[in-house]
C-alpha cells in the first residue's frame, strides 16, 4: 500500500468518525434529517476544507473527490436512522471525536508539510484540520466551541502535530510512527477526559479584594 | 445576450434579493444602519465568496467586480430606509429568499462545472453558494441556521443543483432549461413553506420508555 | 527601512494589540488558558487569514511566517498571566481594539492594492482585514458581533481604507501619510466611543400604530 493510499484510507476513516460525532451531536439537539447530515458533513469535512484552502489545494478534496462527501453523508444518515439510545450518545461522541482528532491531526500536518509549509505553520494547520470541524459543528448548533472550554482537546492535537513535524524532520513518516502519533493524540484526549484534566483559568479578583483594598464585607 | 452576460445578470439579481432578505432580517432584529448593510452584504455575497475561494477564482467576484458590492449595499440600505411595515417583513423575507435560493443554486453549480469540478462536488458547491449567505446571516444574528431546522430549504437547492449537473451532462445549458431549474427550486421551496413540509426528526425515547421498559407513570 | 519592513512591523504591532484585545475579552469570559490563546490567535490573525485567502497569498502569512503566530500566542498568554484587574479590562480592550483597527485597515488595504485588486474591492478587503478578527472573536465567545451593533467601528475602518486607496492613487504611500491614516481610524473610533456616537436604527411601528390605524389602547 502506497503512502497516498494509506493517507486516503486514514482520511476517510477520520471523515467517518467525525461525521458520526457531528451527527450524534445533531441528533441529541433534535435537528431534522438534513440538519443531521449537514452538521455531520461540516464536522467531518470542515477542517479539511479549511486546510485545503490554506494550502491552496483547490477545489478542496471534499469537493474534488466524491468519496469524501459520500462517506460523510452515509455515515451521518446511518447515525440518524440507527443511533443508539440517548444515554449512550454522549460517550460515543467523545470517543469517536478523540479518534478523529488523532487521525486528522496527523494527516493535516503531513499534507501541509508536503506542500512546503514551514513547521510552525504546518503544526497549526494540522491542529486546525483536527479541531476545525468541531468548531463548525459547535457554532452551527449554537454552542460556545468545546475546544475553548476543555484545554486538553486542542492541546492533544497540537502535541501530535509537533510529533509529526519532528518525525518528518527525521524522515520517519512510515505507517508505524504515524499510527503511533494518532494513538498518542487519541490516548492523551481519552486520559484527559477520564481524569477530567483541565486548563488553568485566570483568577479575576473582585474589585477591592486585592492587596491594600478594603477587607471583604462580612 | 451571451451566456456570461446572462450569468452576470442572474447573479446580480440573486445578490439583490439575498441582500434584501438579509437586510429585512437585520431590520427585524433592530440592528443599526451599518449592521443592516453588513448582514445584507454577507447574505448576498457570502455564499459566492465561499464558492470562489473553493474553485480558486481569486479575488472573489464580490471584491473583483464593484457591481456586486454596490448592488448589495444599495439594496440593503434601501430596505433600511424603505422597509415595509413590520407585519409584512416575514413573508417578504421568505419569498425573496426562495428566489435567491434558486438563482444562486443554478449559477453556483454552473460556475463549478465550468472550472472542471466533478459533478458531486459541483452540486455541493452549488448548494453551498445558495445556502452559505443565509448561514452567515443566521450566525451573525445569533440564530441556529434556519437551514438546519427546515429540511426543504437546502434540499430544494440540492435537487436544483443535481438538475443543473444533469442538464450540463446533456449539453442543455441554454437560458430556457436553466430558468426552469431556477423556477423548480423556487417552486419547491414555496410549496414546502406553504404546506409546512418538514423533515423527519430522530426519535429519542426516554430511558426506560422502550419495549420491555416500565410503563409510564400516571 | 524598506516599505516591506515597515509593513511587517506595523502588521506585527497590529497582531499584538488584537491578540491582547481578544485575550482580554476571553479572560473576562473566564475561558481557560488554551481558550484565551486561541481567541487571541483568532482575533489577531483571523482577519489577515481571510485577506490572504481572498487575495490568494497562500499559505497565509499567519502560517507561512512563524513570527505572526508566535507574536499572537506570546501576547495572549502574557495577558492571561499578567492581566490587570478586572475593572480596567473593558477600557483596555476598547483602546487596543481601536489601535488594531487602524493598523489592520491600512496594511490590509495596501496589500490588496499591491496585488491589483480594484479600489472598491481593496477597501472592502481592508475593512474585513480589520474587523474579521473581532467578528471571529465574538462568534467564538457567543456574542452578536460588536461590529453590527456599533456603526462607527467598521465605518471608521471603511473611511480609513478609502483614504488609503486615495493616497495610493496619488502615489503617496510613504510612512507619514500611512501613519496619518492609522491615526485617523484610531481617532474616529476613540471619539465615537467617547461621545457614544451611534448609527440610526430603522423605526418599526407596531401594527395599527401608523397613520389611519386605530388609536392605541389606554
Amino acid at each position: 500500500m502506497t503512502t497516498s493510499t494509506a493517507l486516503l484510507l486514514a482520511d476517510l476513516a477520520g471523515v467517518a468518525v467525525f461525521a458520526a460525532s457531528g451527527a450524534s451531536a445533531a441528533v441529541a439537539k433534535r435537528l431534522d434529517l438534513f440538519g443531521v447530515v449537514f452538521v455531520g458533513f461540516v464536522a467531518a469535512l470542515g477542517g479539511g476544507i479549511v486546510r485545503d484552502l490554506v494550502i491552496d489545494e483547490v477545489p478542496p478534496l471534499a469537493f474534488a473527490d466524491w468519496r469524501y462527501a459520500t462517506t460523510a453523508a452515509v455515515t451521518a444518515a446511518s447515525v440518524f436512522w440507527l443511533h443508539p439510545q440517548l444515554a449512550r450518545l454522549r460517550t460515543a461522541v467523545l470517543v469517536l471525536d478523540a479518534a478523529g482528532l488523532g487521525l486528522f491531526t496527523v494527516t493535516g500536518t503531513l499534507k501541509a508539510l508536503d506542500v512546503q509549509v514551514p513547521p510552525v505553520g504546518a503544526c497549526l494547520i494540522g491542529m486546525l484540520t483536527a479541531i476545525g470541524g468541531g468548531l463548525g459543528r459547535d457554532l452551527l448548533t449554537g454552542e460556545i466551541p468545546v475546544v475553548l472550554r476543555r484545554e486538553i482537546y486542542a492541546v492533544a492535537s497540537l502535541i501530535g502535530s509537533i510529533v509529526v513535524a519532528l518525525l518528518a524532520a527525521l524522515g520517519q513518516t512510515g505507517p508505524i510512527p504515524l499510527t503511533a502519533a494518532v494513538l498518542l493524540v487519541f490516548g492523551i484526549r481519552l486520559v484527559a477526559l477520564r481524569r477530567r484534566w483541565s486548563a488553568p483559568v485566570a483568577t479575576l479578583r473582585p474589585p477591592g479584594a486585592g492587596m491594600g483594598g478594603p477587607p471583604p464585607q462580612w
